[in-house]
């Protein structure tokens, strides 16, 4: 008798929680700019309800990624991309899991779970398919700065907030023994620079170059050594050049020190271009080895251009270049899974999440001054 | 004794022909531009003596190739490639062996005998050795707008002429059976094709593209078609779109209309781009299949670029572009072998050798309306 009555009395409690759930709009706090050229405020707003699908995560670290301050200032319009204000940027987002929808498997209540690049996503498209949802053919929603077709269009609102309500697909386990001040920018950076790197099937011994050294670059350098590539880091600073050996790198180039760009030309068999500003792509096109090197563009300035003619006529023939755009869930999960074993991590600053803060970590990322990934603690939100 | 003065008559008939050999600059005559604003003059001029290891070929048949108004207008400029004045071009020639130096192994008297855009080049350095002269490190010699280092820098003096003298390590064996009126072309546009095609590994179902369907494209297609792959054609006029047909091509897009130009993304194994004007070329990235398709850039518009932002979220993610300049002397035999024993040959339309005519095939040319390649027939020179 008293055993039924506990089952029944989880059974409509639970069944309130489920209504609640699938119905309710969940109030949210963080932090948002309100057009391109404001600074941040506090922003009070809600989520869509939590689906059957979805799960609700209270965030602890959300990451500043350098691609936060070209949307927030709405530097991606020659792209066809438009800023939405107000807008909370943040796509790299930690946190631990603190309800769950009828339906979700994947997680449970208390579990450690991340968001990255991407919410949500058709499901059944060429590239859903193939595990590529940042291409989703019928659109991706992106976690910020993008409209969620798939709850009535509203805006998707991004990491600088003290929680998040996702589809269980986008939401990247974390595995318990996680550090959690530093592996949110794991969700932007670290797929971002794992996935061409894989592409390119970069292993032991290849000679590597990672020009860019902020936010990606690091990343990127710290898991090429851990793959034991010999690898090189370009940087225009002589401020970072310990930092380079510390994580494994074997030369350090600043470029513009004449003489350390000398002999570099045909000598390496992967280059990963991280740099956000404007450079000339072509000069790292010819590091490239003939016939072998290849080049991943990760880094997304608005203005680097190559000439077509220069790939053929101004010493780069035969080196491959590409871009590569974040990655998918599931290399998003094994990305997650092989850096937390292997403790490969950025190196953070934590700030507290106070809007002049977040104003003041903007301006060092433009002037990168910041080594290596500014990580806002959600925990400090009043 | 009737033999021991043969003997005695021929070493010294021999000797004198080598020191003639040795010694003499070789007269010559051809068709010069003296300004970047020119039109075509006759003019004539010596060539080097004829080496111990070079040729002397009497000029048969000279192509006129895109590459040749950019150099006699001065258009690569950008490129740190300056006109030497007066200029002849002509860099896809077929003729017949006159003369041999006295180590020449590779060709006898009466031989055919190309030379395409190199005429030497150091031997030694790490392209070199790789059948990349076109890349020498210590400085190609290309057919003309090109001093040449190993002659006293005196300027190179290209194909519009009666003659070359050109070491046999740079001169193509054209097989007997050989269509001498349309086999010029082959040693400039055929293995600017060809080494591409296989650098990609291009091979039989492949689904590739062409864009621009003249001189280059016009081979491309036939060699594809050769090849087994399914090709379709990119050009701006319907007056060829016949010809694309009768090529083997399986489709061709105009791509000034928008109709036909749907549905054509994330398809190619392969696109060669041969346009040598200004385009977008992006646009035919994004026709590339994601994560396999490659591009090949071999046309030299000096303003076409992407922008490398682009590459990543521009739709274009995970499709390697690089350029292509011509090809190696090894590889420009195999190619000569193959596309003689395989009937491929450019299209032709032979003009007499006379500096109006030359004019205005560069016209023609300049404005899309040859099919598909101009041939000067320098017998007919006067």
């Amino acid at each position: 008798m008293k055993q039924t009555l506990i089952i029944l009395l989880v059974l409509i409690f639970g069944y309130g929680i489920t209504q609640a759930q699938e119905n309710d709009r969940i109030p949210a706090k963080g932090f948002a700019v309100f057009s391109a050229d404001d600074t941040f405020h506090p922003h009070e707003f809600t989520r869509h309800a939590i689906g059957a699908n979805d799960i609700l995560i209270e965030t602890m670290y959300a990451g500043i990624c350098h691609s936060d301050l070209h949307a927030a200032w709405d530097e991606h319009k020659a792209h066809g991309i438009s800023g939405i204000y107000p807008m909370i940027p943040g796509h790299e987002i930690a946190g631990r899991v603190v309800k769950v929808g009828k339906n979700v498997t994947k997680f449970k209540v208390g579990d450690y779970a991340g968001v990255g690049c991407m919410v949500n996503s058709c499901g059944h498209c060429t590239f859903c398919d193939m595990d590529k949802e940042q291409f989703c053919e019928n659109g991706t929603t992106f976690t910020y700065n993008s409209i969620d077709r798939y709850h009535e269009n509203e805006p998707a609102m991004g990491g600088y907030s003290n929680n998040m309500v996702v589809n269980e697909r986008f939401a990247i386990r974390i595995p318990e023994t996680a550090d959690m001040k530093r592996v949110a920018p794991l969700l932007c950076a670290g797929v971002t620079i794992w996935s061409p790197i894989h592409f390119s099937k970069v292993g032991k011994g290849d000679k590597v170059g990672v020009a860019g050294f902020g936010g990606l670059g690091h990343m990127a350098v710290q898991y090429l050594v851990n793959l034991g590539a010999d690898v090189t880091v370009f940087d225009i600073t002589e401020e970072k050049r310990a930092d380079a050996a510390r994580m494994g790198a074997s030369r350090y180039v600043n470029v513009n020190n004449e003489a350390e760009m000398k002999g570099l030309n045909n000598a390496f068999d992967f280059i990963i271009s991280t740099i956000p500003a404007q450079y000339n792509p072509l000069m790292y096109a010819r590091m490239l080895k003939y016939g072998k090197g290849e080049m991943a563009i990760v880094g997304l300035p608005e203005t680097a251009t190559i000439n077509v003619a220069d790939l053929a006529m101004g010493g780069a023939a035969n080196r491959k270049v590409y871009g590569s755009l974040i990655g998918g869930i599931k290399e998003t999960q094994e990305m997650m899974d092989y850096f937390v074993a292997h403790d490969i991590y950025p190196e953070v600053e934590v700030i507290s999440a106070n809007a002049a803060e977040i104003d003041k970590a903007y301006r060092n990322v433009q002037d990168g001054k910041v080594k290596f990934r500014y990580v806002i603690d959600m925990n400090t939100l009043k």
